[in-house]
């Protein structure tokens, strides 16, 4: 049995690791802290985990949470990384959910995180948490920093094509589209239900955090720094991400991309690579851990057009997390990650 | 391991039914049918449940359902009444979550139903499927016509008040309100989200067909005829119902109200009373079997409103038809309904 | 041409005014404020009004706003009362769209709203913002009290059959269902499109701010104390609210009420009754400064179920104080009101 | 006053007209068709025109719209051309909402829409009908076939770029988002309430009937074929289209943009170039008649992403209809259009 620590258990990662967490036959969660939260039980403050909690909220402290095989941090940056070394040191694995450990240029993570970073040593030895691109590297791994939502979806949507070189790696446009749950818990007069609600808007269209993200697992597939377009938009629904991503084939009658994708992710137990003309809902991954996945050539031309969507709080943070968790410790894969999505 | 048979799979129900099947340990669905989708993949209709089954719908043949230990009817009302007897006959348990079984007197169902009820023997041989009221006849049933989505959350919130008979029965009022999938996955302009979404209205105050299955189950609680007021509410969501139910309290300072239906549902998992003061929301119980209570006695004058809220899918419907599995089959109750809602 | 000044012009009842007064042929905004957004244009803050207004809002400023013919107050409870006397003594006009001159019970008030009142002598002078209740004296008046959006919903529902003693006065219960701008503009975890879209709840069971605002109405036009069980309930929309309305009728076969209510509201512009056996949809209202009202008698029994339908933000608010300030000067009582609702 | 038919009333660009035409001071339907409705009053199908109109369906009869002045069609293609020729014969002036006159070549337009079109003369005669295109042909046409809702959004946000040969006209990319309205108001299970909220999808991403009308709206601007790849996608809201659009600048260090589209559109009074960095969101045009359009250069590199806003059933479809005829009647062309956006 996984002992859990979770850091930072208020926000939306967090209670979602709770949920995916509370039916996991291999891990139980021991210590979850929140500063505000003190002393309250999880399941006053989400009563959906009413029934499936005794469990009350923690002031974080490095003692208790040494205490656990594993501490998932659900916050946002800037935190773990201030508590990241001393846990390390102790010997505890870490998963974090935020963006501490993502980017191993620490010059661009700081100009775009605006923050300096306190502990760049701890970047380099870090692993990125997208099993399908980095399986055994997270497997030995004792930090992990997790891949963001769009950027999950993303890469997982062009690594057939960059890592067999099929498109031009300089003019790749990720148009992306997500739920608001992307926007975190914090009170926010912009994702009020009665302003984000029957309403759609791009954002961050100058320039958004998790473009360099992107661009740096992108350019590892394709060998070379590539050129890029990120433009996500905020839907009016709670959960998912659709990733609509375009690039210019090399060869329009190169090898036949259907069955590439189907080759490629054939082993994958979360991605699921649909039939030939499919256009992937959101609503077909709500509440699980699955990214479906379609690939399109439209009349044939030299554009090829990639539908990638997952839950954004499943496989773009908790489940994902869980997944690298469940590698970590050599359990099979998909423990605990089997929900079905809930649809309608 | 149960051997399950479903009719009339392509309706939401139906894709429910599937899901929580999916990953329940002691039952198997074997046989699925659908004259409309005969061949097609379960999972080809329903992406959601890619990769969970490999299963196609056929035609309903009693031959084929013969050879299933319960079949699950997920029908409009008027198709478990032609198929049942026959089934009973061979010693197949069934269980209806339509409405030809749940209503003891023929001629008002006919009445309501605009129909002539094909066996009417049957009906009185039928257990009413709603385990807090009826767990024991349910054990025991060969036929159970399953509560509705309505009269399960209006049941459930009201029993405490009419067993003990602290209420005045005459004047009863459920104010409900449902998402849409009450209405079915028909093609129907009313429920298109351009018509139903930022609105709300009532419909069916007249009269609704839920009206005297409330009644019977209220008049059985309180030991004669209840005068009840039914006002369905079209709400803009998916899953969900909450009945707001108001009694008049024959002595406003009799016992503690909190107490008293705490201790009433103390040993039932799937009923919740929330703490004094609560309000349940919906979402607390989405894709889950629970439903959540909160009693009211505001301004501790002599009216009491009982708030009840229940996923329509699941425990309107699908979550309850399982729920009734296991105790026919004498499975631990919770088996395979251990999801907790999914929230945000 | 009238002169307007609205103080607290940023939050919703602020820029639906706007919204209303952009097209009014006789009334012209001279004056915004808003101490946090000082200088800036209304058509940035709001971008529906690019290309309309030409303003920007100012620190709010009694000799400024002496200027104008009539202020509104789109503000929280306590602000108005903090200017009113001084801008009553100027001369000028005042329609209070918060809640610091409806209620004449000074103690009341203080103890609903927790708050010390600074002007009970105005309260006094004050007249009730109901134009269908109240409209000569809102016509001489110089201070209006606009009634508050679920009181506006339940009132029109219940005078008919209060103002004309059908029904018992003792036992009303209105189940009320608003769209979440009813909570305003602020920051709120509890209104994020992630927390209360497809999701309903109730609130305020105990005790809502609102009640004793709607029992002295109501008390008014039954000549007696009545009693009343409020329950609002959030909904998962922008706009709308719909008052279910209980009573029971003194004498079941008493005077046709469809008729009764047609003959009640014939010569008011905003109140539709609908045609009998009719559920008013809020989104028949949306935008529009219509009330939409049906009654049904259900069974023909002794109940009586009002359905009465607003946009809280119209008839509920802004739209309600253009009636009252077109009244107050003499204006028809349609102008700039003439919208019709957005639906789909 | 301008004496209106409209044949196909019962559909969203039909009771669009009506809300429009409802507060038109010079324009009056005197005719409105409806084979399925007929006799049935307007407002009795649509309650947001109750008060407004007196007016009921009769079945399509060319004498009687022939004594009008203009007839719109707000049909499914293939009605418009049925009843052109004998209207315009008898010189009426014809305003279509649908496709049938919008695609010049009619081989192409045959193939999109698998039907033969039966008045190809017509179809050379006819105007486009997008006035920020083509004012001066629709001021002398006689029967103009209006932009459909996507092309509009896609032209407006192009036509400054392609008409200044400032991007590579062979790679264009319009990732286009729309509210489910634009899917008519037929009952169709995928766009159910339960099945389109809380979900998005791409949809027609091999090929979409708006495809060839696009192209050849922006070969016509670029004086030469352009290459166009068109992903839709649909969106859990009721109005609203969004068009993101990206294509490569010839010149990264070119003239200014944000100058250049602003002198582009200054003298329109439907096209709204937000200031530099702005983002548009749908809701900001609810109701109205605006297209609101930003343009980013990300990082300064050489793609530019134009971003347009519209309402799909205003100016994608009846108030640009509206438009179009106060145009082709010399009235001032925002006659009956300055609806403020409904925000929030």
């Amino acid at each position: 049995m996984v002992k859990v620590g979770i850091v930072g258990g208020t926000g939306y990662t967090g209670v979602e690791l709770l949920r995916l967490l509370a039916n996991h036959p291999q891990a139980r969660v021991d210590v979850i802290t929140s500063r505000s939260e003190e002393g309250i039980q999880v399941a006053d403050m989400f009563p959906n985990l009413r029934g499936h909690y005794d469990l009350a909220f923690t002031v974080p402290d490095v003692e208790r949470l040494a205490t656990c095989d594993v501490v998932f941090f659900a916050t946002p940056h800037g935190v773990a990384m201030s508590m990241a070394p001393e846990l390390v040191e102790r010997g505890v694995r870490i998963i974090d959910l935020g963006a501490d450990f993502r980017i191993k240029d620490i010059e661009l993570w700081e100009k775009w995180y605006n923050l300096e970073h306190t502990c760049p040593d701890l970047v380099q030895k870090a692993v990125y948490g997208l099993p399908e691109l980095n399986r055994d590297a997270i497997r030995e791994g004792q930090l992990i920093g997790c891949a963001g939502c769009y950027p999950t979806a993303v890469q997982l949507g062009y690594q057939p094509l960059l890592a067999n070189g099929l498109v031009d790696h300089r003019r790749l446009i990720a148009d992306c589209k997500s739920g608001v749950t992307g926007a975190g818990r914090g009170a926010n007069v912009g994702t009020l239900l009665a302003e984000a609600s029957e309403s759609i808007k791009a954002y961050g269209v100058p320039g958004h955090r998790h473009l360099p993200e992107i661009k740096q697992g992108l350019s590892g597939m394709a060998g070379r720094p590539v050129g890029l377009t990120f433009a996500p938009h905020l839907m009016p629904m709670i959960r998912g991400i659709h990733a609509t991503l375009y690039s210019v084939l090399k060869d329009p009658v190169g090898p036949d991309l259907q069955t590439l994708f189907e080759e490629f992710y054939r082993d994958e137990p979360f991605v699921d690579v649909m039939p030939a003309g499919a256009h992937p809902e959101t609503r077909s991954v709500k509440g699980s851990n699955m990214c479906r996945i379609s690939v399109h050539q439209p009349q044939g031309e030299d554009t090829v057009v990639v539908l990638s969507a997952i839950d954004n709080l499943v496989k773009g943070a908790s489940g994902q997390a869980v997944q690298v968790m469940n590698i970590m410790f050599d359990l099979p894969e998909t423990t605990g990650l089997e929900q079905v999505a809930l649809m309608p």
